[in-house]
């Protein structure tokens, strides 16, 4: 599955960089085996890459001063958050330095009145939202993995269940200070909330995972906790009445904050897992975020809209302890599902598809997923036509492998010929590299340019987005 | 004001660009005076400039055709919407050829139910609009003019009085077809809402206004038409008030949908104009959008907000009739000042900054108008942070002309020193090249290593955005 990375190491002398690096940095550089390996598990089956050293910096002067060395010596460097991504980001094909910025998690600025804050690129949504809490704001952007770094999520442009009403990483990123490949400290934005001047650096920079630049700070958007949230659960007979549901609540400005769709496995996985007795069918697990009266007003509108298309029950909970029950049994799924399989490898699938073809989307799909003898749910961000299956897999199993090949192609194809991306918010890595051509054509080559103009000696986390010629 | 531009002709053969176009394009294209001169006039002081030829085309190929004539002759191309930009966008300062896309006007598609339209670039937001008001939807970005075209304000990353809800066009654009400067066509991005899939082409593309690409396709955001529209009207005693209840709507989330601030001098002005009888002090211009219960909502909660920050009175208005007599005279702001000092120039500022130094930022402005002696209203889309100042100039004074020179280069500089933009949305053109430097500092080199990398003979609108070394 690593595609287009191969055992070629680095042309430049590693070692030599390493030992500059040891000279300057001490016991922040590491070598070791363990520590390595670290730096390159993915949490898919894409094999590990580990790098040749690690180096923990602890300012934007260091990260600059490291890449200056490692260019010097023409040695990639490769940027590492918290290893949540799931498509080999963290790898390193061509060996180099694993620059970990775990150390640079310090929340610089907090500006209440702007609904905005700059921390430095380690600092994870948690320690975000742990540190907001207090101030009565947030920030919404969540993957799932509470310990994700806002600069890891900022390189993949990431999103997850807020995406809908609060948009994702491309929209609430303000700005990012990057060391570029030649050691260039580069802001690309200042604070207002929006400008006209010149191109987009930052949203140039948001999910370019690594490649363009290493991210040191990022300000990001933040809002206030709304005075009302209220969260709701309602099973359909059919999928296409839960995805018509969101529709037309979308099309009425509802502003639904979250609407996730779990397929019946997903639910009877839960049930299980949680021991909760959610009826076992296509469910939608929805937030609404507003005023008092507007979250009540906003409940009533969606339970009218879903009775209409079918929906079975309709039942909500303001209460902080309810709600937290039913979002811990939702982000548990990806374990509830493993634990229904032991002995089985969970894989991360990402497609997203304008959502007038999500249902028709996720339909085909179980369909091949069941023609293939395959084990896996379905969970859908559906307000974004974003959905994700999960094939729990049999890795000793050559011909389950085999299959599970196939149905990752036609997955993609798939939602590339409904007009949608092979990925939603994972991000290429080295997973998606091979589909990049077929979902951007002549695009390609624009980013191709790009990234030879940005980084002309391709030592930032090289193999990675763009296929090899 | 022009700046780096010079008269500097290109190097190309123009007279033969000219002749292989009336060839194979005959009447579409010509080179008479009056109609360069239309296609270089600009709407500021910024002297025109016009190009050698103007040609008509009406297909993404013919764009790409006319690109690789011109690019075999090292001939500039200058891509021409409406021609209402503000800071010399269209001007040919190196001569080359202006491609006018007012023939490419078809509505390609609009998606229902994925809320999404894809248009030809030279649309007009009005014709997109009348197009969609029978569907019961509507497209947001709001400019001011309404036959600003999409692919122009695509190109200047346009937003306007809706921003504060809906966001700007690099919020609203999901894709555009461009041909770039080697006459290659390609398609930013698909239909889907979101997606990690490499660089973010789209929001590189928005904003480069014509420098890295010709749009002749864009595919945008659409809305639902809110169910419920209330406009509302609200002096306050100081400039503070009115900022800071549009700061506490905000951190609430109550979702204004326009929040427009007119000062006293602008108020006076439309009174006159419009014949209305506004109390002449610095007055908020609102819209909620909503279903009926949670529009009220908001009017009632913003009242109750505006009542504590010292609000004279609080006028809505949900009658469409009269909502529209209140923002047509919003919008006829620009003539009712124009009106009230015949003789004398209007010229259009555009700075935007944090929204806790908008306030701070606007007093100093407005005392440094008064140091100067000059006459200027402001008008803040204050949600975003963005405001206009409007001098009215006696272009036959010199030593009036010099004051707003030092005039506007405080302003930029002022908004910068707030840690905001010299331009939050008409774009830098010629006019703001002067500001680049101090707002990106090593950004601009990004920039420029970038268009070198799309535009390596500089033929796309040449002379815009980057600064000549």
């Amino acid at each position: 599955m690593a595609g287009a990375a191969t055992a070629v190491r680095s042309k430049g002398d590693v070692a030599t960089a390493i030992a500059i690096l040891r000279q300057r940095f001490g016991d922040r550089v590491q070598t070791g085996e363990a520590i390595r390996r670290q730096h390159s598990h993915t949490l898919t089956w894409i094999a590990s890459e580990p790098p040749d050293a690690v180096v923990w910096p602890t300012s934007t002067e260091e990260v600059a001063e490291i890449v200056r060395i490692a260019a010097a010596q023409q040695v990639p460097i490769i940027p590492f958050g918290a290893g949540t991504s799931l498509e080999g980001h963290v790898n390193a094909p061509f060996g180099g330095i694993s620059l970990d910025l775990q150390q640079m998690n310090a929340i610089l600025s907090v500006n209440q009145l702007d609904l905005d804050a700059t921390v430095q690129a380690g600092v994870s949504r948690k320690a975000l939202n742990d540190h907001l809490r207090d101030l009565g704001l947030f920030f919404p952007v969540d993957p799932g993995a509470e310990e994700a770094t806002i600069g890891g999520m900022a390189a993949t442009r990431a999103s997850g269940t807020t995406a809908v009403r609060y948009g994702t990483m491309r929209d609430n990123v303000l700005g990012v200070t990057a060391v570029m490949a030649d050691g260039a400290i580069v802001r690309t934005s200042r604070r207002a909330r929006k400008s006209s001047a010149g191109y987009d650096l930052t949203r140039l920079m948001v999910g370019s995972e690594g490649t363009l630049g290493i991210f040191t700070e990022v300000s990001v958007r933040l809002y206030g906790i709304p005075e009302s949230i209220v969260a709701a659960v309602c099973p359909f007979p059919t999928l296409e009445g839960a995805v018509n549901s969101v529709i037309q609540a979308i099309q009425l400005g509802l502003g639904l904050a979250r609407s996730e769709l779990l397929d019946e496995i997903l639910i009877g996985a839960i049930n299980k897992h949680a021991k909760l007795g959610l009826e076992e069918r296509p469910t939608l697990f929805l937030e609404f975020h507003g005023t008092d009266v507007s979250a009540r007003d906003q409940i009533a509108r969606f339970e009218e809209i879903a009775r209409s298309e079918g929906a079975l029950r309709f039942d909500w909970a303001s209460r902080e302890e309810d709600r937290r029950k039913l979002w811990k049994a939702r982000h548990e799924a990806y374990w509830a599902i493993k634990s229904a399989y032991p002995g089985r490898d969970a894989l991360a699938t990402d497609v997203c598809v304008p959502i007038s073809r999500l249902a028709e989307c996720i339909s085909e799909t179980k369909a091949d997923i069941e023609q293939c003898g395959l084990i896996a749910s379905v969970l859908g961000h559906v307000g974004d036509g974003n959905f994700h299956t999960q094939p729990m897999i049999d890795m000793a199993n050559a011909r389950e492998v085999e299959a599970t090949k196939g149905f990752l192609t036609r997955l993609a194809e798939r939602a590339m010929r409904m007009d949608g991306t092979c990925t939603g918010e994972h991000g290429v890595g080295q997973g998606k590299i091979k589909y990049l051509e077929a979902e951007h054509g002549a695009g390609v080559e624009v980013m191709r340019r790009i990234k030879a103009a940005l980084d002309p000696d391709g030592l930032l986390n090289p193999g990675k987005i763009l296929p090899q010629r």
